[in-house]
């Protein structure tokens, strides 16, 4: 088959390599109908992720139908159209057992925890995936959901609204703050709305990504870049500060902001990927009765999610900007990799 | 009547001052029987929060007899004892509505949030104390109670069990490690196990403190002094980490201690009041799913604190070690402020 | 004064009556500005609230202008332009302070528990009321808020709400059952979707009212008068059963009917007002793992939701049907005993 | 193998039938070390449940080793020592990954939901019983765990705390009654103290087992036969009522009794198995802001109540009053079937 392969940091090829096989009863194998890029992906290309080996097929969101079933799976079927989540888990671990995909205890050897796609093991960026507990890691896509759409189950969708809107307890008549209008923040926005906020205050640097947040379902839109944006924060309540301030940039200057808006008794959600270490205000913080939250999706709450897509509740198809072949899969990195350049969101490959 | 007046940083004196009088409707005042010192009163003295005034009436703990009521207050009674909850609240702002009392709005234009006493407003090392918003500040002591039970609940008990065990989410069969065998430690290691866990793991650098930890009804103690100390505790747990880790210290190294002590999935409550920022390894922590709570006592949990001493079911009156009479109260702050040396805990003076 | 007065069974009358007087410290006058009719009130007037004695004022919902004071009361003014909350709380006691204002202890001796306006105390269908416990129980109106929005606050709003929606357990992507379309019935059909659920179904025997349930957010309508009509309720669901069912009716029957169509893990919600018992299917549910939960409002939403309906994301508007002026409050009562024939669903007095 | 059959109402037999045999890929075998004979049982053999075939295999609870795996089974090895969980489920369905077990959709066709051994499989009365969807239904026995504690794990502590402790809310402070003191109802009584209740009160008809509640941990008993005993158990509250009643009979008497103690604000949480309706007073409860909670146990708390087991930190071991051969099962089933007679709590049969 072909696939995308990293070849070290700044190259990678699609190229034949093998076709993966069932490995152990849990898996399955998946015909890949589309795939996206993720910034992490962009992470590993540079070289910043030393555990990805050479010789690893990248990517770990995808939509396709399953092909070969191992022995022991008996809740799937060859044909059936899924969902790759982007957290593999057993499903029976003490973690798994309370929802904590993301840190499966990984009871058969496969080495690091639930994220391993594109990763630990050979991703998605390809024709077709061994998917290992499959049983708990994709999901039967309804009729009526598009590749377009369904993509966006992956990961971006429960990230933004697990570790942003349910980490970050929003609740009815909430005044949410979301630091960063990329693909995850943008879920933070689309999804907020399922707590019944008052408002949702998008803040970026770009114009261009604000006035995109507020297509998306921001009420307020706030210019970081303006010197004033804390007290334009301020004013959009009652003075005291955000109840949820979500951080999904990623850096230290970001997660700071976080913690200068929220108020009293408020949470700052954290879904941003850090590179740094982050200096913590403590001494002033201690007081402030707030609670910071973080974390990798666990993705137990893509059923709920595909279902409101499949029911035109959530648009997800907006994410999508761009749509490319899998054989312009290189060109799809560039224009991701460009994204203010091209004004690209999510690039569909398929 | 005599104070424990402040008189610049290093100095204070036991002296005659006036007495404090009804100066909003909402005020009593109560004629102390005891008191206590907390560290935050040693801090002041240091002069460490600038904020307190010279002349200042010290102290934030006490328990008395109502000598006068102001015009508004309806439900307390010259005569009544009561417990002086160490945070003021007015108890119908929005703040106060949510239990939030520490962040009382202050609606009546008192200077400071909801910690007052000998900080912003003359505190309780007196003979006479003024208490503002007393129906919400004040907490009638059930028959049976002693002064020395009874003084734990305005402030350390509380704060043990608010801010280190319910902000940390302790659940039946958890493993929580209380970092500091302080008096305020120790409050979270007493009321953990109202919530029952397997394990409480007290830590500490002191072998006579983790002694006492033990008494006070921590099931393992690890000295943190030795080299091995995190192996230590994470051999208590199944290798993961502890489900809650309580920081009672309020420095960066224990900070630290707990983040990196606290499984994926658990919850850090910081209890300890922070002089610096802290450097939080958010680049390895982003992916653990992890919690960290920080905040001032409520006192929302007092009465039910309260309720549970008056039928025997936390023993408080561990705390006091030294006893002492109002005209005591320099050496009481000596033993106190060298509680290494006197084998120190809590002071009653009375 | 001009009020509404209870003259027996049957009878009231618009008549003079002495103007309120402040009677606590902690009292307001309010002169009305407008007022509205409850399905209480008709039973009240029928004779089928034997407490409520002869010559009581009738109403328990109302929004105006504060004109008068107690001596206890600092946080509200005269020229205050409040929502008085169905239920009156003292905010201090055991119950308050948990948000339970519903069963407010009642410290100072008024009979009744929290809801005593046109029950056991002069009610709100007049030109001024007196309102005990003022700061607990009246809320400002913020600017741009009309009467006939404001008035939905008092009571029809909350009790959706706060006992449908939220004793319900509504969360996102659930499937949301409410069993009758009259006012409360429709405040829970609105207020679901402030949990995001995927469908909220309405119940009810009149189509017109079905009609009207689908122009407040209903996604789905089913008569109850069709054979049926369970069958059509969980051709909308998985076959399981609806996660939340509103009872919103207050008779055995529809109560009945919400235990029948609720899946396992589900909860049920009553809101309905019951003159008599029912009989629940133990022998069948005790095994179903659902939960019953039932309530008068507590009103301790309010300020939220007034919030969402100033930033006209609540359309409160859409409730009133009709409006009298106050010398035209016999011919609301007329109007409202005979909804159906009158299409009314709440009128507005002022 | 030799295993206890029902042969019809009130006959059943110790004999000879084949061994069981590995029928699906997560299938187990176990050979049983012991079992025990619970209230069910008891009614099975009487004939109230017709669903139980003539030649089923009787019991739900046992503790043993594992002889076979299926070949999908890759967590669980052959000489495995484990519990059975009395509920089988297969951990991946919609239910199951929200730990209602109790409700597992039975993706592969088993006929009924959660509890079925000695229902609609063969059963642990046996010497080897074959255990469906073994991964999610059976645990692992941390060394030290005797059969006489492990065996209450299957049933009994996970319901009393599941279903009468969990789904009653009990929280610190809280007065809990528990109404019948059977062996679920002191499961209730023993587990409830996780919660750090202020009382335990145990209501029942028979002084002994009221002698036997205060042994396992109520703080307070009442004998229900006595005229006043309402009044008694109000006495033991502020007046105003329990928080948590927990009903562990399972007729309509005691029902009602839970719901005439429980405070406003409070929980009922039925335990008992009812055979016929109750009359529920909604026309006084509508009012009462309560909630009433019900069901099968899930045992999603089994790993946690057997670490607790295995620390000594719940004596299960006190349940166990009588231990019998497998040979002496009808002599057991004598025993248990005239509790009162033998004073008989649990029986062991090993």
């Amino acid at each position: 088959m072909k696939a995308l392969v990293y070849e070290g940091p700044g190259k990678m090829s699609w190229k034949d390599v093998p076709d993966p096989v069932i490995q152990r009863p849990t898996d399955v194998i998946v015909k890949m109908d589309a795939t996206t890029i993720c910034g992490t992906d962009l992470h590993i290309l540079k070289g910043d992720v030393p555990e990805v080996a050479v010789g690893r097929v990248l990517g770990h969101e995808g939509i396709g139908v399953i092909t070969q079933v191992g022995s022991g799976v008996s809740q799937l079927a060859v044909g059936d159209r899924v969902i790759l989540a982007c957290v593999s888990s057993c499903g029976k671990c003490s973690n798994c057992r309370q929802g904590l995909y993301s840190h499966c205890l990984d009871p058969e050897g496969i080495p690091g925890i639930g994220w391993i796609f594109g990763y630990m093991i050979d991703g998605t960026q390809a024709e077709y995936v061994r998917v290992p507990f499959a049983e708990n890691s994709v999901y039967r896509v309804p009729a009526g959901v598009t590749d377009a759409e369904g993509i966006l189950l992956s990961d971006v969708l429960p990230t933004g609204f697990e570790i942003g809107v349910q980490y970050g307890n929003v609740a009815p008549g909430d005044v949410v703050a979301v630091i960063g209008s990329g693909p995850v923040g943008l879920s933070a926005v689309m999804t907020s709305r399922l707590y019944g906020p008052s408002k949702i205050i998008a803040i970026d640097l770009d114009q261009a990504r604000l006035k995109r947040a507020a297509d998306f379902g921001a009420t307020d839109v706030v210019n970081s870049g303006e010197k004033d944006w804390k007290e334009q924060v301020l004013a959009l309540t009652d003075g005291l500060g955000v109840d949820v301030a979500i951080e999904a940039v990623g850096i230290p200057a970001t997660f700071t902001m976080a913690t200068q808006i929220v108020r009293p008794g408020g949470t700052v959600a954290n879904i941003g990927v850090h590179g740094k270490p982050v200096e913590l205000a403590l001494n002033e913080l201690w007081i402030s009765n707030i609670d910071i939250a973080m974390g990798l999706v666990n993705t137990n709450t893509l059923s709920m999610l595909l279902k409101l897509v499949a029911e035109h509740k959530l648009p997800a198809e907006k994410f999508v900007t761009h749509e490319f072949t899998f054989d312009q899969v290189l060109e799809a990195y560039d224009v991701f990799g460009n994204a203010a350049k091209y004004d690209a969101l999510k690039v569909l490959i398929h």
